[in-house]
């Protein structure tokens, strides 16, 4: 069988299909590439491939039982370790893609700011044509900031608020391994401890069967009150009824919820009137900036020179663990 | 005559007011403190005093011929320069307080990432409860930047930027000066030849006669197509109409004021329903955060020392230049 290579994604500039292409022709491979309107082609192609560039589980479903290496070109890979049929064969490896930290870490420093000189009620007075008195805000200068996750979304926002000034920033992070861009890493073990100093809490977690609702109502009653809590990882970290509720009672002064349960949330769904929510619709991980596109292919170029020369792959995902 | 300091300010707490009785015991002086809501007793103690640190013009307006310094906690004192009649005593010192750089600056990290992330409208879609697809959004990492005003604001602004791995940041101050935080500095007669390549322009500049409409219809004209405009200084620097129309017809992909004319702005104005536009109620420079708090004080103390020690005040405002 040739080696080929799939390609099925629709970021991909002139510049960056050379960059593959030559990489692939480095390796020994063919590639083809297509877009997510050509999925009847590239299915019909991905047939004789035993790698798959793409992003969308149907495109893998229907991979064959001869594909070796699935490089996903998201950061989070939770739908794939968790619905095991959509691999034909059972021992394809599977890879992420963790260059979404610069975008998330921008989109977090933006709700944080936003959260803490408490915008959703200036935005408010404002849509109503109303000039209000001046109400205390808070700041990333001299603040202290809990981020859940230590991995590349969490120490991107780590040094934007540390170049802001941020006075104490604390990690907890499975391992609880000591980290730079932290003051401290606290193992998960100890969140229960962790959580009556976090005020401002910031959730950047893959979702796995052991976040799954790792901020429950009971650990959302830890927090102090005031709390801010930000999540840019996984909607199913947070009990969502929970955190509803936190706001709307005031517990919580402020959330910023960039991703949530189900995704798209429907019309009827309460978190849109929660009181001082910030809710984006999933996009502090947007595909449309250059560098986090280039650092994409880039990723998968230099996965792909280890892959065709039997080394390990450094994106490499551990299925039963999710990321 | 008792050499006396009249002090009338709302922010200050219990630290503050041991701090500047000591300043004032170490530079041979008495200390009374007042709230804005005893201006009665403020300005009859105020007949016997030689120095004021407020911030209202009606109380300075009611101080006597022998005040010899007005120390004002405001850093744009626009108002005391244009109104002569202000002072009885015309040759009375005024100082600014420059210390709103930080807070000006988170301000203006803030709404640079919400315009250049497209928050206005993904708020109007969430608002609506829809869940839009996203939109291609742009980055400090990597941007341009023009900051027209060179001072405390505009620097800690450009810090910030830096620290987010902005690729460009353009400075323009009067004098043109080399200044570490800056790629270049443009001095403001090459305005004009700045504005073309301006695809994000942060106006930090104070209000003067020199700066009064220095964005006005034919500058927003030379800007390019798609630009953004932030206004952190005053109000008077932008054409107010100009701006309304370049966001209304497109020429502006989108701006944020804080600051306008007049303030507060009427329910009527057009300004509250431009396209795109971040309107905030001049809150940039909030006075409820502990460091712009202490710093102010701090200046206060060091000025009085140089004061008492007959030394020229380091934050000296021209009064006929207006900063």
């Amino acid at each position: 069988m040739s080696r080929n290579i799939c390609v099925v994604q629709d970021f991909l500039n002139d510049r960056h299909k050379e960059q593959i292409r030559k990489a692939a022709e480095a390796a020994g491979f063919s590639v083809r590439f297509f877009t997510s309107q050509e999925q009847e082609d590239a299915v019909a192609y991905l047939q004789e491939c035993e790698v798959l560039y793409a992003r969308w589980p149907e495109v893998l479903r229907a991979a064959p039982k001869t594909l070796q290496w699935y490089c996903c070109s998201l950061a989070g890979v939770d739908i794939y370790c968790s619905d095991p049929t959509l691999f034909a064969n059972p021992d394809c490896m599977l890879t992420n893609s963790n260059v979404y930290g610069v975008t998330i870490a921008e989109h977090t420093v933006m709700v944080t700011l936003m959260l803490l000189r408490r915008m959703p009620e200036y935005e408010d007075a404002v849509r109503r044509r109303h000039w209000p008195e001046q109400l205390p805000i808070r700041s990333i200068r001299d603040g202290s900031f809990t981020i859940l996750g230590t991995g590349d979304i969490g120490r991107n926002v780590a040094d934007r608020l540390r170049g802001m000034g941020a006075r104490s920033i604390t990690g907890v992070s499975r391992s609880g391994r000591a980290d730079n861009a932290f003051d401290r890493v606290f193992p998960i073990e100890q969140l229960d401890e962790v959580l009556p100093q976090a005020g401002f809490l910031i959730l950047a977690l893959p979702g796995t069967a052991e976040t799954f609702h790792i901020l429950d109502r009971r650990r959302l009653a830890l927090l102090p009150q005031g709390a801010y809590v930000v999540n840019v990882g996984r909607g199913t970290a947070i009990q969502q009824d929970a955190i509803i509720d936190a706001l709307n009672s005031g517990a919580l002064a402020g959330a910023a919820l960039d991703v949530m349960v189900p995704e798209p949330l429907p019309a009827e769904d309460p978190l849109w009137g929660a009181k001082n929510l910030i809710l984006t619709p999933h996009v502090s991980g947007n595909m449309t900036l250059g560098y986090t596109c280039d650092r994409n292919v880039d990723l998968f170029c230099e996965d792909l020179a280890n892959y065709a020369a039997g080394r390990p792959l450094k994106a490499l995902v551990d299925r039963s663990r999710g990321y």
